[in-house]
């Protein structure tokens, strides 16, 4: 593909039930990552848009984190229900989701 | 960490030995991926600079693949040897290495 407009780039860590950081893993990231993937893919926009799974980005406490790039906007405890919302008004619109983004401190 | 400067991507996905497609995986981009991580440790650049691992980036055949954002230069057929030069030029020079980058057709 030619370079993406904007990457997304979607947490994939695991790590086992207990595990005391979490993971963006056990909290629905692979879902995320798949409807990015359908929902670019429906659209057409696959010439436009890339999406890759990533190992830890950092924040745990925060999944599942998604990360958007040239900007590197951070989203944090992202749903698939989000995802239509950031490919809409991020991707598509030039305006990152303020309301969904990780707190500076963490970023 | 704070939002770094640069960020390093590297792909690593990995194949079975023989898989039509190859893999960065097979061809050293975990010992790349290493690399990175050290050097920008023993550096003192980890606030800087980070480094996260992915799954395929999509050129599998000019692996291992590493791409830079924000610039989203894709980096070919990387070798820990060319890590430092990476760093050096690219992350803290701002001058993308460019006999290391992969054809414009391919990204």
């Amino acid at each position: 593909m030619p370079r993406p407009q904007a990457h997304v780039f979607v947490c994939g860590q695991q790590r086992p039930e207990g595990h005391p950081r979490g993971s963006c893993g056990a909290v629905g990231a692979s879902v995320v990552a798949q409807t990015f993937s359908e929902e670019i893919a429906k659209r057409g926009l696959f010439q436009q848009f890339a999406v890759t799974p990533t190992g830890c980005l950092g924040p745990c406490h925060l999944g599942a984190n998604v990360l958007v790039y040239p900007g590197g906007h951070l989203y944090k405890t992202v749903k698939a229900e989000d995802v239509n919302r950031i490919i809409d008004e991020h991707l598509l619109g030039g305006n990152p989701v303020s309301e969904l983004l990780a707190p500076e401190a963490e970023w």
